[in-house]
């Protein structure tokens, strides 16, 4: 079975997060989220408390199949962790997929995970990306695949799904869903 | 300051419940979450645990400018609750926003919400309800919006924002989301 971290943090968007564990568990891949918060407790940029899994230091060391840190304004408190950075680049190096949506490509960029490959993020964040083309919805290099926003949410975690249980797998889920690509 | 309810449940479906909830919220509109549950916690259908604000029967009897439905396979268990009937019907009568998507369309119909009222639904119900285009992702007649599943939440939550704020606000929440219609 796949295995897949979601990492969560308070003002995360909830939309970003959600999609990703709810279209994965959907495919069976194993979703474990991980809070960078001091308990498992974390409450998104619209106030949605959800309850992670386990805490980011009992997952720290651990490789997943894909790695997916999820966009909002919880972002720049993200950057200053940076067990985060190292995780997603143990993931790279690995080759395993890494997975960035909204403001969260700039964690990728700042750790280094990033180094010049195309990606896509949010317009607010967009300028500050080397090789950032927010025009596009969902972008792919190698490994590594990033998204725009909550809008784009469904579309990047049927990406993610694509990549580790095949195109079947995510259109199957996408019509269960009534997900028109 | 326009207030909406979205009613949470056991198996909701999570993307369903998190789009209006941080949709609206984006938007200034006070939303109350309610569960059905003993208390307030809640576990989605994906396993994704939520606090929800209030239990439902703390806000039974209030009138809110929309009360929302999601969907989700805890939908048959919603219809054992009659009060959640009750509390859409009193909504309707009252000239205020009904909103339900996915398997939620069930308990319009079920409660008398919907008396031939044309709505959409989740393919897996739509043949049970009458004047239900499961074609459309989302359908208004009147104060009911209905929508299809999880991969037309987005676009729901924004056809609620928009009857309760006006295109010009739902513009400009799609916007930041990065949401293409």
């Amino acid at each position: 079975m796949k295995k897949a971290l979601v990492i969560l943090f308070d003002k995360v968007e909830e939309m970003e997060a959600v999609a990703p564990i709810d279209i994965l568990r959907r495919a069976r891949i194993d979703v474990t989220t991980a809070s960078l918060e001091d308990g498992r407790e974390v409450v998104g940029r619209s106030g949605i408390g959800f309850l992670a899994d386990k805490k980011f230091n009992e997952i720290k060391g651990e490789l997943f199949d894909a790695a997916i840190l999820p966009g909002g304004p919880g972002i720049p408190d993200v950057a200053q962790h940076s067990e985060v950075g190292e995780l997603l680049l143990a993931h790279d190096a690995a080759g395993k997929i890494v997975a960035a949506i909204c403001a969260a490509p700039m964690i990728l960029d700042i750790s280094g995970v990033l180094r010049g490959r195309k990606c896509t993020a949010h317009t607010s964040v967009a300028a500050d990306i080397e090789n950032c083309d927010e025009s596009k919805n969902v972008v792919e290099d190698g490994n590594v695949i990033t998204s725009r926003g909550a809008g784009t949410a469904t579309e990047f975690a049927l990406a993610v799904l694509t990549r580790l249980a095949g195109a079947e797998a995510a259109n199957d889920v996408a019509k269960s869903i009534c997900f028109v690509r």
